[in-house]
């Protein structure tokens, strides 16, 4: 299990959201309520689009609660639109090429869940990824496949349609060896210039995924808070685990469902389905020919 | 919030404590169920008594679930006497010198607990360190400055009285800040022959401390359990939390006590009354003259 | 062994002088020519002034060569004002604690070179530091030490005078010791409005230092350099080796000296004498009455 | 350029070779002699037979002559055989999986050198893995990849063969790729039983490698020195550069050959000779079928 959050909107100091809030994102990696496992211990990561060019990354293998630098760098550090990602490992080596979020150019990659018997499945898929990007794979975690299958199958060009496929593939394969509940979880991407955010699983419920409402609902609702009195209406938060329990701030995203922010804060929503591939002669795994 | 435990009887692998045992310590640092924190995940370390001269130790910032090496060094080190130290960092950083047990010659030193309001006490404290032990506190805990103390009070002598003088000296000073619940849990303390534990606080319930029962009365409870028909008679456990729930193991150390384990596995009980300091002309600040 | 460098002038991506330049400190980290070690690979830090209130911090353990957080935050980081240490160890533990930049409100301090027999006199300096200080003394080092006995002898009203101070009172204290040479190395401060940087030692040749030089004259010497083009007359540069070989760049600083660089770049040239502490009833041990 | 060295002969502890000798390893991780760079500072690793069964392995991302641990370790640790390896990396990152030496069952696996334009290669030779070791590759190093493939290959039947056809395979893939001088290194391989080492180079000069002398010579040219007299006839050194520079003790290894220490100390040498992998039609990369 593994937390994460994404802010889009009003550029804010990065502190604002993971340690002046009430039970934020790093309060999460002690505390998590939601789920099998209370710590999220395994290491950390923040990606932010800032002044340079692209996202930038910091990752480490301490705790979140425990990184000294963190308190500083999110001291320091504004952006209008960043993910973090605290980790709890299941299986694969705490080290920061585990770490997400997972980067290429200018896109991010975050993930809550698992490929179910990723060791088994792992050869395969990895042979899925284009020629080009299989040596940017460096660490050992199944999420960051599962974002050089989706680089592969389009993600720069349709973010949601690309994991459609890409869940499509780890479920056939899944599949042909006898694994059942292939995916589960929550996925986060962006470019800079927009957010995707997906909830799925193949079996059973999937892992829990809110979006903060409009800002006119939250400050309805609670007109006593200063801080919701500083949201402007461009602002909006995905998290998977609420920051508070106050009602109204949040929505739960539905399952098998995508929701997309764009700049100015509209959120819009799409159903997501797994998009079977196509076998074809070049590609004996089922897998479609990478790259092309 | 820490945990630690100490083993001493024949010579064990230390993975059969470590990892092999049902809530063993390691378990405990993810999920510890005594006490106001369930994580102790800022650290660990553990100290040996083994082949070469004096106590070993392997000490990490990882949190001990996660930390490759310690699985690998468990399963090569035998001993028959050995700390195991989780750490649940109360304000001073996670860096190796910060993580138990601590060490001087054959002496080894863990803590569970704190000393009140150690900021303001530190100077004071640290002062009545003898001037030849003062460089060798590498650290900023209060467990290493208390451990420094009672070398200088007399550790090496006499541990229990040591201690008991160390922590009169704390609960004085303390007072004089007007600090009230100066000293708060439980130290263990070895020189490789015997080994020392104590429970106390101030005010208020002490943290938890347990000791295991006699290898018999163990059988006798628990004939179908084929670990315990390996103990043998001189096998003694000292921890901060059962490992399991099974009745009739464990028997709870009182408070303001403190238990001595001898070779042979021989438990002996002692109450445990903080010795006032006298003051001095020469020591102005209330403490004995450091280190003569 | 160590190294640092301090940045005054146009704001500046960090990465511009760490990485893009020439021989700059993160390639000293493996190459240093000057001294008797050319590694430095204990640790590392930056300090800046940037958008918050007061310096930030970034410090490592790993080797700057090697920290892959370190070219990222490079790259995003925009100061007017920073520092740059890299650490060679001797003796004290590599922990983030004991890495410079140290840090006080508004101060950032970094030294290179040491105490002669530190361990001995480590006790008797510490009880010179004020006692409201003494526990934001978290590490182990002797530049740590110095750094707080500054403050406590008035670094923030005259930082100059207030280190003179400091460096007699550790003469005075190692010459009582019997120990020779006590002091070795160049300091480097800031407020963030302006930078002070010293070079002293007791007896024999003192660490390196240099200032970069006018940038007219180095327009003048180099007009083919187009990162010198870039340079501002209020751009200046404290470095312990210079970053390039390039004639007339860089000026010596001299031995027993002090330079000042204000806002816009102007360099003030100091001497600089260690100032004998005068002992009173109050202060046994020669040094004067703390915190007054 | 890293470095490599093991024991094979009667049981010491670790620290004699890490530690206690000149110019050992640890001191090489500062200051090698041969080669491109003096610093090895990117991690290390020991891997050990010992009481368990299979070797043990410490790896650590710290530089060698600063992990507090290691001086601990080797204090602790006796052993017939072990390996030690220091790390400078060439591209790929700073992690406990990158840290050599690698490990399968009773094997071992350390190198010192590289693949050329081993980003170019990966994917293909990774898929050379048979597909049931693939998901034990966890890190992103060459060595890595090496080790998987000559267990495909038949390492564990016939390490030098094995090692002769995984050369083989790679330079042909190499050549296919239009990369010149693909492999560069030397390998040691132990299963607990024998040690072999190799000294290889597509083209031009090999990394060095040396082995010790016989006990007789050793002892016949340095009478003096005690450390030689307590040699038995049983130990044998293999290393990347020699320990000291005394004439007589170290014979270096031919390129383009292997040795074999037994038991017993006895040295054999053997060509070493690239085998060509034979096409077929079901393994079109070039590759041998894996894993038969």
């Amino acid at each position: 299990m593994c937390r994460w959050m994404a802010w889009f909107g009003q550029p804010v100091l990065i502190e604002e959201l993971l340690f002046n809030t009430k039970h934020g994102i790093v309060d999460q990696s002690l505390h998590a309520r939601m789920g099998a496992e209370p710590t999220n211990g395994d290491g950390f990561g923040i990606g932010w689009y800032g002044s340079g060019d692209g996202p930038a990354l910091y990752r480490s293998v301490a705790p979140a609660w425990s990184d000294a630098n963190l308190r500083e760098l999110a001291a320091q550090i504004e952006s209008p639109l960043f993910f973090t990602h605290i980790r709890a490992a299941i299986g694969s080596p705490v080290q920061q090429t585990n770490c997400h979020p997972f980067r290429r150019g200018r896109w991010l990659f975050v993930h809550n869940g698992y490929i179910a018997d990723f060791h088994s499945l792992r050869r395969e898929l990895m042979l899925g990824i284009a020629p080009e990007l299989f040596p940017e794979v460096h660490g050992s975690t199944d999420t960051e496949v599962v974002f050089h299958l989706a680089l592969t199958l389009g993600l720069e060009r349709d973010p949601i349609t690309a994991l459609e496929r890409t869940v499509g593939v780890i479920e056939r394969t899944a599949e042909r060896h006898g694994i059942a509940g292939a995916v589960q979880g929550t996925f986060g991407v962006s470019d800079g210039a927009s957010l995707w955010a997906v909830r799925y699983a193949t079996e059973g419920p999937a892992r829990s995924l809110f979006a903060s409402a409009d800002v006119e609902s939250i400050r309805h609702l609670h007109p006593e808070n200063p801080r919701f009195q500083r949201l402007s209406p461009d602002d909006r938060l995905i998290v998977s685990e609420p920051f508070s329990d106050l009602p109204g701030v949040w929505h739960e995203i539905d399952e098998s469902s995508a929701v997309i922010v764009r700049s100015g804060g509209a959120l819009e929503h799409e159903p997501f389905h797994p998009q079977s591939p196509r076998a074809t002669p070049s590609s004996p795994s089922g897998l479609p020919a990478a790259g092309r």
